[in-house]
């Protein structure tokens, strides 16, 4: 076995002097989380110009036993990226797009790519490339694949790992694996990429892949509706399925609370209606060569008739769906001012929903009446963020004390109901503990026979997701 | 390690006396390729009733080392349901619809239910399961699965493993991974269900599974068109793309050798033209609360302008959509009439496919003078059906002879485009060669290590997709 110091040298010489960082000041980005939550330390930052310079790295590491922690944007919440010693390995030096093929619809990019690049030169061949989220100026492909990102368009377009047709890695011995096929059938043999999106890392690194472009929707309505109930709100769903199939492309929760935390601290949030209701839902349908306007008008008469609503708005101009979408949008930055809060990235069945949220509802606040309950988000892909806010003028140190405390139940809950203590924003170090307690004695140990068998020295990603 | 008598008469007391099958002639469906390319032995068929028995059954064999088959319908096309001794593990007792959840747009059925039951239960709650392919009446939803399937509706739905959210299997040892979970959204840990699907049960035996439905498309509209070249064909596909998105249902591809086979042989085919085209395609969009006809006209009328088409029909009724499916469905039946022939289940780059007919057709004739190329199939999803007909008035045996001889060349050429030598029938024991040939060493090497680690018995399917 080579020393880490030779190891290093070895690195540094294999990537060149613009291809590592190891003083303090300029190594900080690759180490903290960026909420703060958690800090690392490594010998040394490693960025590659190109999957050989990927490849001989980690078979240096891997002849040294050096932990590799593979980084994209850093922009994950739940310390996924953070090194505990050996190296950070940053991709955010391979950008660039290899191919685009406008008669396959597919593109062939580094997993460095910034998100919003690769959205972009899809655009510009008049392309969609759906995988869309909060962060996507700064998070980069890799990591939306390792990680199976989820965002907002899930509802029509499926999670990170259903936009990718074939994959390149390289492998906890620095081998690459070779996969970047831009097929849409091809049953030879078992299918080696999803193995590595959503693994975090932990087995291989994703170096590039080949992704699949959409045609842009040129219809597109938004409409804003209130509902009286919960139950009426997922007997609209089912409606509007029925209805427009897969041109519904979002229907967004909004409870009466989150639109009154939008109201009281972010400018540009107007309430639409002169009434109070329960319930709101953000629909957006789209489409391609088709006209929508006439159907949505003869839908919202119908379930307004039915009482599945109680009013709606169509948006009649882009400035006025905006407007609208504000509203669903200004919830988590509202909530900052409402004082502390606790957070659940949950998923449920779309059928369990309203009954999670009644009984998930009635435990929180019978452990401490006054506490606020914002359950709001992706109804339609089952996606629910249930936020704790704080009861009014409590102290909030110690309602956020308790967050480990109310996660439990929520979780257990969900669980219960066959529900995910992890919607889209993965294990990471945060929820190891989680998985333990919520996933099967088979699961665990079958995860564990995959990492001991793809990563036997236990170099990628340690400490992350499953222990050995 | 139990004796085999012994372990045979603990699974026949495990599965009762319903469960199992041990005389010749009630054997032999189980024991024959349906094409009788391959026929196996084995002492005993065993059906178990219940994922309990399933396990039970697998348990015991794995104690005394027999070696397992599973099998759906038996209905492959590649031996992989053919047994060389040990049992073979039918899953044709375990038919049940477990469940069908509305609003969550999903079905949770067992493994052994046949597709075409499957289909209907979606159906009969007002939904579509888009998984379709000829065998549909009889292979069973475990072996789609187990398979990875393709079928009729991939441009638009994707393969079998797209549609899947959720699988039960029995692991090697006979413990049971329960991941029968129905949600959109989900990252806790690897994913696992991909490892099993198109595994052709070298892993795990797959026993049920979660599917998603989809609401049923209520707008349909066929069209059969002439085109003048490939290439023209490849323009109308782009921009029937861009015109009408994911309603864009079937793109298939008829040359005119393939109609002319069936105005020979196959009754009720009729030439919708009259002049003579080198080129077809066979259009359906399909789609949910929207109206297609006018953008169609529109669209049709602008492609014959730019030349992309000769000439068009639309369907004016179900009657005559069926008549010019028909067209389409009639080529591999005629084929037959017109002597032996060389098969190729292709799939490709869909930017590839005119350079890779016209390459492929040139080798194949270049060795073959008078040799007949029927190049036909779902040109949208990249599958190409690149079969070879033999020269008229041939010797058809001499002809037949040839066939690896000329699926070398042609898989060779496929490789060498990006393409794939098995689009949708897997590799069985009749592709296990192919497999070595196009796969990387590290491919190859991978799959071993995910097959040594999950069945390291090799008790699993042996002999079939790769060699521990």
């Amino acid at each position: 076995m080579t020393s880490l110091d030779d190891a290093l040298e070895a690195i540094r010489s294999a990537v060149g002097p613009k291809g590592w960082i190891a003083e303090g000041d300029a190594m900080e980005p690759y180490l903290v989380e960026q909420r703060g939550l958690f800090r690392g330390s490594c010998a040394m930052v490693v960025r590659p110009a190109s999957t050989r310079q990927v490849s001989e790295v980690v078979a240096l590491c891997a002849g040294a036993a050096i932990p590799i922690v593979p980084q994209g944007g850093n922009t994950g919440l739940v310390g996924g990226g953070v090194p505990e010693g050996g190296i950070v390995l940053g991709l955010d030096r391979m950008t660039r797009i290899r191919d685009l093929d406008h008669l396959n619809q597919t593109l062939c990019v580094d997993a460095g790519c910034v998100l919003a690049d690769l959205q972009a030169a899809a655009e510009e061949a008049g392309f969609l490339f759906p995988l869309s989220m909060g962060s996507e100026g700064s998070c980069r492909i890799g990591g939306n694949l390792a990680t199976n990102a989820g965002g907002v368009a899930v509802l029509r377009y499926g999670t990170a790992r259903d936009l990718v047709l074939g994959l390149e890695v390289v492998l906890a011995d620095g081998r690459v694996l070779d996969g970047l096929r831009g097929l849409r059938k091809d049953t030879t043999g078992y299918d080696l990429k999803h193995l590595f999106i959503g693994s975090e890392g932990t087995l291989g690194i994703i170096t590039a892949a080949v992704v699949k472009l959409f045609v842009r929707p040129r219809v597109r309505e938004t409409v804003f509706a209130a509902a009286p109930s919960l139950e009426a709100l997922m007997e609209l769903f089912s409606a509007s399925r029925h209805a427009f199939g897969d041109n519904l492309t979002a229907f967004e929760m909004v409870p009466r609370i989150g639109l009154e935390f939008g109201l009281r601290h972010v400018p540009g949030v107007v309430d639409p209606f002169a009434a109070r209701h329960p319930y709101y839902v953000l629909i957006e349908l789209s489409g391609i060569g088709v006209s929508l306007r006439e159907t949505l008008e003869t839908f919202l008469a119908g379930v307004l008739d039915d009482g599945h609503i109680a009013d709606a708005v169509i948006a009649d101009s882009q400035a006025r769906a905006i407007e609208l979408w504000r509203i669903r949008e200004a919830i988590p930055e509202a909530q900052r001012f409402e004082g502390g809060s606790i957070k659940h990235d949950l998923s449920l069945p779309v059928s369990r929903i309203p009954e999670f949220v009644d009984r998930a509802t009635r435990l929180v606040t019978g452990e401490l009446p006054g506490l606020r309950v914002v359950a709001f988000g992706h109804l339609g892909d089952g996606g629910i963020h249930f936020n704790l806010s704080q009861p009014e003028g409590a102290d909030r140190q110690a309602f956020v004390a308790r967050w480990e405390h109310f996660n439990r139940l929520v979780h257990d809950l969900a669980h219960e109901m066959g529900g995910s203590f992890s919607s889209e924003h993965g294990i990471g170090r945060l929820k190891m503990d989680h998985l333990r307690r919520y996933k099967s004695d088979v699961e665990l140990d079958l995860m564990r026979t995959l990492k001991a068998a793809l990563d036997p020295q236990g170099i990628m990603n340690p400490g992350k997701v499953i222990e050995p």
